[in-house]
This record gives C-alpha cells, structure tokens and sequence, in this order.
C-alpha cells in the first residue's frame, strides 16, 4: 500500500462487470489513487476472486460492503480507504452510499446516483449532513474540450446563449433478438432500470452535459418518449424539448435504437456572439463558428484558455486522449479534492470540478420529469424537483 | 431561336434578383432548355434592360405577364413557350402559376408554390383541370444521393423506418443589424412572406426533403416555433415532433439564427436493418450503416443502384457537383417531361421525376400546420389538409 | 445567335465524347457564351448529328476544322465564332491552336495543350505574333478557395513558403482488364498519349496548382515513374520530388493505379508564418493552420479576402459549387478576356485569369522533364524548358 | 507490492521529464505492471523525490541504475523486478539495455533503441546471447485499427500490395524561437541526437509502421533529407522514396516544420484489390478501399477481424481510445510475455506482439541509410544493415 496516494475501496466490480473494469482503469490511470480494498461481488468467493487477480490483500476483501465499511474505519486513518467507488447495479447505488457516508467514507458513485429523485434527495441531506465528498460519474464532462467549452461560455465568448441542441444516438438496442445480453437485459427491465431505459441511461448525461457546458438550467421541458422495438416495457428513444431558465430553447434528443449509431453524443450552443459544436466520436476538436466570418477549430492542447482542459490533458496536441482519460479526468479530479480536503484548503480548486450531487439531484429530477411529461397531453410541463 | 430545346418563358428575375439568376444557371445548364420570352419586372424598362443582357428577342420582353400569356399564346407551337418559370415574390406565385396553366402554358415554380394552403387546393384544381404539368423547385429533391437514399428506402434496404431526423440550420438571420438587408427584409414581413418565416422559408424544405426520401407521410406534429431574435414578428426558429402514416417517429429542427452555420441540412433516417445519412454541405457523400457491421460510405458515381440518381450525374466519380446541377435536374428532368408529353408517352419516366402540385399542398398544409400547433398548448396534433 | 453574347466554335466533342460534354456546359453554364459553330467529328454525319442534338444551325457545322476557319473567317465580324474550343484527341490540339489563331481566332484549348514541350513552344511564337488570346483548361485552377489561397499567398499571409506538396491520386486504372475503357486506351498508348500517362494526364495538373497557388516556380526535380500494373508501356504512378526558384522544397506524387482512389487532388503549402491545405473532394472548404494557435476553416462565400475567389462564386454559402462550376470559371473568365480585348481595355482584369500559353509550356515541359528525370541515375535535374 | 504484477524498474523519467510520465501511465493504465524500483535521474535527490512522488519504496529507489541492476539481482525472485523500462536521453539506451540484460532483466526500451547502427547490432548480440526479452516502444503499432490493418493484409485482403504512403508532419519545430525549449534541443544537437532530427526521431516511426502494417521489408531509397529552418545543424524535414522486397513502391513523408500540423502521421496502402488509409489523429477510423464499390468505415470495436485488434481495446465501440491507450498495448503486450516466458510457454502469443531487437536495427539503419542517401547524387541506394 502507498501511504501517497489516495486509497480507494470498490464496492461491485467483480471480474467480467464491464463497468467496474472501466472504473478501475480510470481509477489506476494517473497513479493518484490505489485500489486497496473492496467488496465486489455478493458472492464472497467471486469477490476474493477479484481481490486476487487485483492484487490486493486478501485481508482487506470484504463479504459485504457492509462489513467493508465496518472494517475499514477501524484501521489507522493513514491505512483506511478515503473513498468508495460505487459500481453495483443501480438499485443498489443509493444504500451503499448511504451507508459510506454516514460510515465516514468519500464517494464516488457510478451513475444513476439512485434509483429515484426521492432517493436522491434523501442522499443530498446526508451528504450536507456530513463531512464527506459526493462524486458522480457524469463522465463526459471530463472531456478536455468539454470544459475549454464551458470556460468560453462562462467568460461570455459566445454572448447571449439562444439555443442548445444535444443528442445521445446508440444503435445498440435496435434488435429483439440481443435484449438477452447482458448489459441490455438489466435496462430494458423495469424492476432493475425504473421507469425509464433510454433517457434514464443516456439521456440523462445529455442533459448533463448540456447544462455544464450552458452553465444554464433546465426549466420546462415537453418530452415524445418512445419504445420504438416491439414488446419493451421502457422507452428506447426519446426527444425532449427545452426551455433554460434565461429563456433559452434547447433540442434534446436520444436513442438506443439509431441503428448504426455507436455512441454519437454531440452538443451544439448557439450564442448571439458565436457558437460551438463538439462531438464525442471526436473529442479532441471544438469547433467555434461565428457570424460572417471563418470558423475554428481548436484542438485538444494547442492555444486552450481554460486551466480545466489544461489540466484534463497528458499528451502533447496531436496524441489523442479519448473515453478512458475523460474517465480518470473525474477519477483524479475527485482524488485531488480529497487531498484538498485532507490537507484543509478551504475549498478544492475549481479547476478540478466534479459532478456532485446537484447533478445527482437534477439528473433524477430529468428522468421523472421527462416521463411524466411524456405521458401528457399538454406540451410543456415545469421542471420540477421532489 | 433553338427548335431542338424546350422553350421557357421566364416571370420575373430581373438583373440583380438573386434567385432569377440562379433559376436561369440551372435551366441552361444542361442545353435542353432556352430561355426565349420574359417578363422580368413590373417595371417595363428594367424588364427590356434584362431581356437585352440575356440576349432575348425584344419582341419577347413583355411589360407583364398577362401580355407575355395572351401574346405568346398567339405565336406557331413551335416558337411559342412550353413552359413558365415563376421566380416572383411569393404572394404572386398563385396568379401567375393560375393564369400561365389557364393559357395552357407548363409551370415550374419557384417555391413555396403560393401564399397560402387555400391557394395551393385551388391550384390544384386549376392544374388538374388542365393538361399541364406544374412543377415545384424543391431543389434538395434534386441531388443525386437523394434520389440513391430514396431509391434504396423504397427497395427495403433499410427495413422497416422507425425514425426520421432531418434538419435544416441557418445563421444569416442571427442579428438585428442585418434585417435591412433584402433577403431578410420580406422574409421577416408578415405582410409578404405569410404566417411564417422560419418554416415557411427552410423548415418546409426539410419536410419535403424527409417525406420524398422516406417515402412516408407526416400525419401529426408537436410544434415548437420561436421568434429568438428581440423584436421579431415571425419566427426565425422552431422544432417540430412528427409521427409519419406508418407510425414512425420523426424530429424537425429549422432554425435562421443558429449562428455560424451556412446551409446545414441534414438527413438521418433510421431503419431496423440499416441507417442512412447525408449532409447538403457535403452532398456526393451518403452513409449507409448497419448493425454491428462496418459503415459503407457510398459516393456519387460510384456503383449506385437508382437510375434516377445516376442521371443526375455529369462528371465521374471524384468531380464534385453541388447545388447548381441539384437545381439543374429539376429543369432538365421538368424538360424531359415536357418532351415526353410532346411525343405523347403515357407518362414521364418516374426516373426524371419534379416535386409537383402534391408537394405544394403538403409544403403548405406542414407550414400552417405547424404555425397552428405551435400555438397550442396541446401537444400533439394531427397534420390536417384543407 | 445571340448578338451580346461571345461566340463559341467547337473543335471535336461529337456525341458520346465524354470532355467534349463537359466543355459546353461550362461555357454555356454563366450566359455568356453561344455555341455556334462546330467541327465535332472527322466524320461529317457524326458531326451534323451533334450540330442537330445541340440545335447548331447546319450551315455552321463544318466537315473539317480547317474548312470550319475559312467559312467563318468570311462572315461578318458580329456573326463569326469569336474563339474556338479544342476537345479533340491530344495529337490534334497543336495544328487546330496553329490553324485556328492564324485565321485570327482566339483559342481555349484543353489540355494538355499540345502533344510535346517542341510544338509548344512553336505555338508560342505563333499566340505571340497573333492579336490572339490563348486558354488553356487547367481546370483545377478554377476553383474558388484556390483562387483565395492564391491571394493570400501573394499577399503574404504564409511568410515564406518552405514546403509544397501536392498530391494526384485516382484508381481507375487500376485493372489490366478496363484497359480497353476508350478513356483508358489511348492514355496507355503511346503512340495517342505520347511519352507518358500518368505524370502527362494529372501530373501535370498537379505541377500546375502547386506553381499556380503559390507563385513559385520549379527548378529541379527528381523523379520516379512507374509501370505499376504489368504489361503497360506508360507510367500508371509516379513521385517526383522538387525544388522551387526561391528554394522551396516539394513533393508531388501522382497515381492512377491507387486503387479506391477517385480523384483525390489535394494540395498543402506550409509557410514559416502560416500553411494551407484544399482537397479538390471537398473543394469549398480551405484550411489556413497557424503556428500554437486554433486552425482556421476558411469557407466558399464566408469573409473570402479575394476578389478572384468571389467573382468565381454564383451561390451563398453553404450551396456547395464543384468541378463544373470550377470549369466553367475557366471559359467566363476567357469570354470576359475576349469581352476587354473588343471593348478595347488595355489588358484584362487580373481577377478574370485564365491559364495561357505559359502554363502550355511549363506543362510539357514538366512532363519531358518528368520523364527524363526518372529515366536517369542521378538524384536532381535541372527544370529545362527547351 | 502485488505479487500477481509484472514488476517494473524504471531507468530515467525524474519529476517533469515528459516521456517518463507517458511511459508510466501506459504501464499503469491495466493494471497488470507495477513500478518497484528505479533510478530515475544521475542526480539522487531527484531520483529519491521521484521515487517519493510515485510512492516507491525508499530502499528500492537506486543512485545509479548499474547499482539498480546489482541490488535487485540480490532480491528473491518473486520480489525484484521483471524488466527494465528505459526512459533516458538516447545516447544512454544502448548501455542501460545492455547491463541490464546481462544482469538478466528483460528491457522494454524507448526509441530509439541505440545511438547508431552499431550499437543495434551488438544489442541484437546480447539478446541473443540471453534468456531475456527486448521491447521496442514503437507506439503506433500500438493501436487497434493498425492491428486491424495489419492482419487484414497478412489474410491477403488487399492482394499484392503496389504502393506505400505514409507521412509523419508535424509543425511544433517551425521557428528558430522555439528551439530553446527541452525537447527541441537535445534532438537539434548532433552531439546528443546523432546524425539526424527529423528522420531519426519521427522518420523511423513512419518507416516502422510502414513495415509494420504492409509486412514488406524496405530494400533501396532514394533520400531528400532538408535543413528548412536556417541555423540548423540536423534534418528538419525529408521525403524518402522507397522500394520494398516485393518491388512494391513506396513514398515517405517527414517533417518537423510543416507549420500548423499537430502530428499527423498517416498511413496509406494501396493493393491491387483493395485499399487501406489511416491517420493518427483519428485512429479509430480504418477506410478500406475498393474498385468501383463503395468505401467501407471499419471503426474500432465493430466487426473487427483482428484478434489483436480486439485484444487492444478497453472500451465499446465509440467510446474513443487514443495515445495512451496505444502505448499501453506496448506495455501490457510486453507484460503478458513477459507472464508467458515465466509460465514456460513456448512462445508468446503472436496476437500480443511488441517491436523488438529487429525493429531495433532495422531504425537505426532506415536512419543511416537515408542520411547517406541524402549525401548522394546517386538517385537510388541499397537498404543496407551493417
């Protein structure tokens, strides 16, 4: 174990969950944090299982998280995890970080951040309640151009904002015939997912993304849910438009049925001074238009004005970073706001922004919203939270 | 005077008028048709100065187009104009188009096909009544991977369609200071351009452009129409929710204000075996994409499969054609029916095919459509005509 | 025959001729061109066949070239073709250019201009003792964003140019087994083609973009040409390194065997201050790339600083123009030079530029220099004209 | 310390050295090495505050890596480390590689592997003479899709392969103002770079991926090596033109001052079936090319026939993966190898290759071949090794 480094507990993430590998890399990726205990499985022969072909000490491998967290804060402040990494099913999302918190224990959660507003609402009065770290994997708002975006947003680049188009286009859920697979299976299912698949998986970080970018809010929304492949019980495409509370429209839209879509998140924002249009299939570019006169393009690492886009990069321009480092930019942001923390600075650099549970709220309160909204006749509905 | 080339008279369109000239580009540019008699303004000496720098007869500049009719009319068959090129502002689309096909002249007309849905039905009567053609410049329809992605759609290559996104983007409105300008000016003017001007001017180009390529008809629209510039009286922007016949779903997003684009429109329609895309900004290129298998990008002139595409063709592969020869092969295929009908043939080969009195009616009914359900706050409403 | 309008003769083109097709919509593209005299076919009813499908009054097709200049020579100077097009194949384009300026008409040729660097340099002598204009269709030279790119060269935009390369890539002859193709054979045949094919029919084009947009001419080369398809007796590749008069070092690469390739010219000047890159594919965008600062995309219609690139522009931006529109620059630009020549004007407007007999000379003098070069041991080869 | 990890040394790469911290994260990033030892700089205080930052054992942080060498052998096997990473300046390469092996630790090795030819083929020696493995971090053979391309060649998917293009361009050397900077200095001093800039530090990246991909062996070139900026002492910028053991031609592009360009290494394939282009600076993207057919998209993670290609991703499909994660595959192929050897397998599986001690001479003699080649008048010269 590395005394300097940021120690991190996982709880879910057993061998073969996609996810909690996915976690892990970006956890392991900059050398801030260590993974050194973990509760990965319910079945406490696949989590040993796990620890091992981790690496990490058997001792520190734990039947339950439960147990984890019970464990963990009676070891010496300088051995004991720092933080809980969360990639259980969704169902399980809020107990545990529940349970963390009030246990002494950061969190950073994979997204959904519960199952429900209500849930996420009660998680928001335990963590102001405590002293702990609340991160949520939004991850998409750790890409470099991403937040050089919302910098120039905020220092006014783009003037006025008057319209915000975003969409979330998968072709992955196109076919009865792969709802059996695994990763399908769970989402497609109301007793796993909730009330909504679509928007729930990915709409959500649209509209995620849209706001951090806008720095705007959401204010009312009317909303065209679909199951569009016979037999589902949950949507698996969806459009939503919106209103932003300066009076901004927005365009929202999702699918898991484009078929032949991998995974075409992309964000246009339309100012009255200019505009930007970035593509997640692309990452590294952000294209800033403006009126009568040629367009940019800037590139991850050459002539950014944002210190959060700097800090999000490790290679030179020209050497494309993707996906994994956008996922360890929240990873090592989160480390770095608990060291902030561990080391009483008043307040961790905003430069090292994570989503938190704001994001967590307003992510839950998108879902409801969009479904009930979905289900009216009347075309807008106030965007309410609880 | 050319006995071999179908003659055309042209209404409006004097020296500086932009579209004229353009209309006059895309009827030359394939030597079938000539531009033989005009009445290019209401104002009689700008009218004989156009007719002198196009070269025409003076004899066959007329002071207005009702002589233009009355003594066109009057000359042997084979001097006399086939057809009417209508190039006009819109509120005088109607009376020519009417009045042209009352005097057994063809028309091509430059869109929207009249002021109003009323106008259109009655146009409709007056074409049916006839024995004329009546065509409607929708250029988009014109290009040659248009008519490939039709072509394919209409073969069942993509399955059944589960969702139509087409979209058509604009920046030149974006700014109170360029309203003055004359593009803008009557665009703007509820009093010349009718009930809309977002719409009405390039969102009913995406509608037409969604139907003819999917071959499915709008039944019902949720409508989102904005005036986002201050001080408007008609909107510069509005996204339409759309359910096609089949029950397919649909998004229409139209907007003059999105700052920095130029002429973005773009075509998506998603099917259950395979996804095609274009983009007007790169229109020899169009995506075909398929589940779980590489993207296939076809190109103009290579290897298609519609004889209507492949006509639509000059140069080989590689040699870039654009909007002008889109434009070019609603004359030329206009030209071929008229020559068809001179010889007599049944019908004009569904290969030359020109959008027609259908589409004007649709293109009018989807605007009024649209205007009405914007206003409501119902949110869906079906798609009504007349 | 329309009196305002520059008269045009036609040498070879009959039906069927594929570049024959080409030139006349590009002359007849703007309006300022009638064809009105042909000599399209050695064989007289082919040539009246034409004369008939283009509605060429017959007494104005001509069974030979040389009878076609004597017979117009005598019409009155407001009836007689003011300049002849030569689309016949190459061996031919020398005595027609010779015959044709001796008896007083202008020419604009296609290319290459003459069959080798000798019968250029004799047609030369004879332009230079003629009152004849002489154009030449490096097409390619047409394009509008290659005319911006001239500018802003000549301008200094680049700094000093360090670095030119240019690329022209195509793969249709990839095949023993299209080599029978008409626009295969002869290019392949020596004894119609000459001493080359590859660096003769798109090398040469390359040669000349990269000395037309950057106002630089070669000095040196080395150069390697390929036989790469078994059984050819011409080059099907080459690559032919350069040096320019200031110093500048180049690459030009050539193919006709890159098998998937469609026409893929594309060219890219770096300069110590800024640098340049166009593809011929995606011929309306140019990008200008700075040194540690955002790329620019520069946009046909948007903020272009030449006057040249504007005159060269029919549509606004986002209405994409291509290789016909880039052709027809090519014959207004010639009809406007012949337009000042009547009107008297001391020398055509710099804007209106059309290749000429220079380019004619440099051009085969590329090839024979070319051919020379890869034939040799030695690295570097002096550029000799003559 | 992980028992189940590959246990890594490190040579060079103190606090803020660039490549070092690269090397880290692509040996950290899947969590199958870890870093136990070093000898990160010849000054010890910087060595041990590196070791200090990367939470390195304090005892296993060495003054010199000869020390580094002799210490660890003492260790019990399961506890001292399995290979050597090599981040030093250059000149230092051949002797680190060298002890270490004969110490009889593997060596994973920046680039280049040596100083000079020379000391490649005496290395090539050693490792014969040894029982250990020698890795080459030639990274962009690290990347799926150049994998993928690899493998569809070797299955004959292009059929005889005619023609190689590949470039390298990068901008970042383009002024005299820059060369001040770290990493301009060292590689524009023959006494600490060699011979060669341009050619030997970015040259031989694109002559490895050349034969990397094709599977062909470079045979003779003909060089064009320049010094573009004035003052320098090295090659800036070169084309090699080359030819391949089956006489397959091929064109190599190199530049350090091509102004604006990021790096922009791109690779294009052209067989006498089928066609293959990529770039760097998009590497999930793989065209495959065809004759008269349309062009096939292979993207990284879709339909993938490469079980190396599959081997090297992380993520699904659209989720972009880049530098980092390339670099990494270097790493964790090596590790596996390195687990296979120790496993007693008889050989490493060849769908986790890594550049080796052959990569390794065939650099450094691409590197001197050019150089003299460039000396020459002779066009052409033999590829020779020793």
């Amino acid at each position: 174990m590395n005394k300097t480094k940021v120690r991190m507990g996982m709880v879910g993430g057993a061998q073969g969950a996609f996810i909690g590998a996915i976690h892990r890399i970006a956890a392991r990726l900059d050398g801030l944090i260590e993974l050194v205990a973990g509760s990965f499985s319910a079945d406490p022969a696949r989590s040993q299982a796990t620890a091992t072909m981790l690496g990490i000490d058997p001792s520190r491998c734990y039947d339950s998280y439960q147990q984890m967290f019970i464990e963990e804060a009676k070891l010496p402040a300088e051995q004991r995890i720092d933080f809980v990494a969360i990639v259980t099913p969704n169902h399980l999302h809020f107990p545990i970080a529940k349970l963390a918190i009030e246990s002494g224990f950061h969190v950073l959660s994979d997204k959904p951040a519960t199952l429900n507003l209500q849930e996420a609402l009660l998680l928001e009065q335990i963590v102001q309640a405590s002293d702990c770290l609340y991160g949520l994997t939004h991850t998409y708002t750790g890409y470099p151009m991403i937040k050089e975006a919302r910098h120039r947003i905020a220092q006014g680049e783009l003037g006025t904002i008057r319209k915000v188009v975003v969409e979330y286009s998968q072709g992955w859920l196109s076919r009865n015939e792969d709802e059996q697979a695994k990763q399908a299976k769970w989402r497609l299912d109301p007793q796993q997912a909730g009330i909504s698949c679509c928007i729930a998986d990915i709409g959500v970080h649209a509209a995620n993304l849209a706001e951090y970018v806008s720095n705007l809010e959401i204010t009312a929304l009317c909303a065209d849910l679909n199951q569009i492949v016979p037999g589902r019980a949950l949507d698996d495409d969806g459009t939503v438009l919106l209103r932003f509370n300066t009076g901004c429209k927005g365009v929202l839209m999702a699918s898991q049925v484009a078929l032949g879509e991998e995974n075409n998140l992309n964000l246009r924002i339309y100012g009255d001074k200019a505009s930007i249009e970035w593509s997640q299939m692309e990452p590294n570019s952000l294209w800033l238009k403006s009126h009568n006169a040629p367009t940019t393009l800037l590139r991850a690492g050459v002539a950014l004005k944002s210190q959060a886009a700097q800090n999000a990069l490790r290679a030179p321009a020209g050497h494309p970073e993707g996906y994994l480092e956008a996922f360890a930019n929240i990873y090592v942001n989160f480390a770095k706001q608990i060291e902030a923390k561990k080391a009483g600075s008043l307040a961790a650099n905003a430069d090292f922004d994570v989503p938190g549970i704001k994001e967590a709220i307003r992510g839950m309160a998108f879902i409801e919203n969009a479904v009930e909204a979905s289900s009216k006749d009347t075309k807008w509905q106030p965007f309410q939270i609880g």
